[in-house]
């Protein structure tokens, strides 16, 4: 019960048992062709450059600005957790002139203040579901004042966990993670990109691994395909058993699946005492915060050791906080096959029993 | 049979059926550190930092430059196939200044044009096991006449295939992929890189990915681990089963049966009249490139249909030519779990078959 990696899928295990095959086996192809449409369906977009980049949610948001800012670059970035201070690191390495749009943590980003952070910017950048703090920034009325800026959403902890609508909301670029509410091992990015961003891609970025336009020849289209880099074989069919089994739940039952457990774990520590951290009204339920009443805990246990105990006699693991809160909150995850009513049962208990010693 | 990814060792296949743990989980770190020692031992060097980049082979290549180029750097490439190429590429988006020395696909680089290229490279770049030919680059005698370069050498398709020996060969930087002889699905490039190297290391590389300032702070190292991004578990757990598999078989005897196994398939074709590709002296075990007698096919089957059908009749993959050799060469692998008498056997029978039709 992490922030990521959650417990896979048992279908995404499975999967990877599944006799390997070359990365341009017809096979393999008409599969990673599937991984894509099923991609389509978690993303809600008819993007055709939709797939996994070979690399984990880190290297989708690389992909994400490597092949679309150029030096010089205005990107609008909406920070308000430990990943919105990451994008803006990865597009300063672009050469970009990156213009910041802070909220405190734990708050959401003001929609608004992006839009009017600059006035023709190449990029507004914004994190879906902040994985550090469990806030969920608004999206949905980014499209209407961004004029000709392309929209790029963090999605790596969003997707199959809360609504994402790429194409409803106008959304040009967007990545996620295999691990978190998708149910697979971490190890891809699932990522797409509009036709309307590819019309603005770097010629030569100046990542080779990353380069969309080389890696597009050989992750779609209808003939033969050209070998880039060979493919995350295994990883490809753990994320094709993962999302059949997100499918076949249908994904708006997987969102509020995810939607009731984080639901009850919220009210369950609040119920125990326990102060929650995100704003109200923007808390994530698949990725909970919550101050830790450390003066509740037993004499000469700290922090760690209190996450150390949930580990070691409970086989739970919460993640510790990160940045400001680092110390103080814990980042609990309902996410994939972790968010089951069983693991918020145990981990209340555990909690109750840890913290009235 | 292509050239990579192999089959993988079962081993390595179970061990992705682990349960999933935390990238932080102290079971998870003991493994991560154990899967290093492996590496370790298979690239035969004691740098600290060797570990597995979070993303294919050409990562590791990415890693490799991206880290250590600077704008304006003298990088001498020795290029005879696609990763000779390959590394002129990534170099060059770096803002190398690439000084190529070139042999004749099918032929090894001259090491002595290597050092004469240039007075005082930052990096000397070679490929040990060229996958586009079958070649085999010498690369023991490099460190002789290096002056202060650095010696980069691709070990992809070579590290646990034949001999690398990146301490006694003074090679400052080094990685590999796991779907080669290394026996386990691809997604990691194993990387080490000397305490040499890592003095001269790029303060703030263009990619945040591949930062080794800030990635070694998670792989390596006594205390509590800096979280970077997440790891990719069942990927690392795979390698640590086929690390294992391999050092259980012991490395020389690892070699040894890619050596008998390659031998084998090499003297089998040229009993079936086949003409070898690569030359005579530099030919890797491990992956055999041979020309094809398009003119001994049955009528109306042409080059790629020769390989459909030793896929579909026989369940053999084997690898097209590339660049100048494309449509006239295969590249045939025996690597990992693949490189096993039986397989050879097949092989040369299905070759006869199809081939005296």
């Amino acid at each position: 019960m992490g922030p990521g990696p959650c417990n896979p899928y048992p279908e995404a295990i499975a999967a990877m048992g599944r006799p390997m095959l070359g990365h341009l086996d017809p096979e393999f192809i008409e599969l990673l062709d599937q991984t894509n449409d099923r991609l389509r369906q978690a993303f809600r977009t008819d993007n055709p450059l939709t797939f996994p980049v070979s690399a984990t949610g880190s290297a989708g948001m690389e992909a994400g600005f490597v092949n679309f800012v150029e030096p010089g670059d205005a990107v609008v970035v909406g920070v308000n957790g430990a990943f919105g201070e990451r994008m803006c690191d990865v597009a300063r390495r672009c050469g970009a002139d990156v213009i910041r749009v802070d909220a405190r943590w734990g708050e959401p980003v003001d929609p608004q203040a992006l839009i009017d952070a600059h006035p023709n910017p190449k990029i507004i950048a914004l994190v879906h579901a902040e994985t550090s703090t469990g806030v969920r920034n608004d999206v949905g009325c980014l499209h209407t004042g961004k004029e000709d800026a392309l929209v790029l959403l963090d999605c790596v902890t969003s997707v199959a966990g809360i609504p994402v609508e790429i194409d409803a909301w106008c959304v040009d670029i967007a990545y996620s993670g295999t691990q978190k509410c998708l149910g697979a091992p971490p190890g891809l990015a699932p990522f797409t990109a509009s036709p309307r961003a590819l019309d603005q891609l770097v010629a030569t970025p100046q990542s080779w691994y990353l380069d969309l336009n080389m890696i597009a020849s050989y992750v779609i289209g209808e003939g033969a395909r050209a070998y880039h880099h060979t493919a995350p074989i295994s990883a490809i069919f753990s994320l094709h058993g993962a999302l059949g089994a997100v499918l076949d739940e249908g994904l708006e039952s997987c969102w509020a699946r995810h939607k009731a457990c984080g639901q009850a774990l919220q009210a369950g520590l609040e119920d125990l005492g326990f102060t929650l951290f995100a704003a109200e009204g923007h808390r994530l339920p698949q990725l909970t915060s919550v101050w830790i009443p450390l003066e509740r805990l037993p004499d000469g246990m700290d922090e760690a050791g209190a996450r150390r105990a949930l580990l070691d006699r409970y086989g739970i693991e919460v993640g510790a906080g990160l940045g400001p809160v680092a110390g103080k909150v814990w980042r609990i995850g309902c996410m994939g096959h972790t968010a089951r009513p069983r693991n918020v049962s145990l981990l209340l208990g555990a909690l109750e029993e840890l913290f009235s010693a």
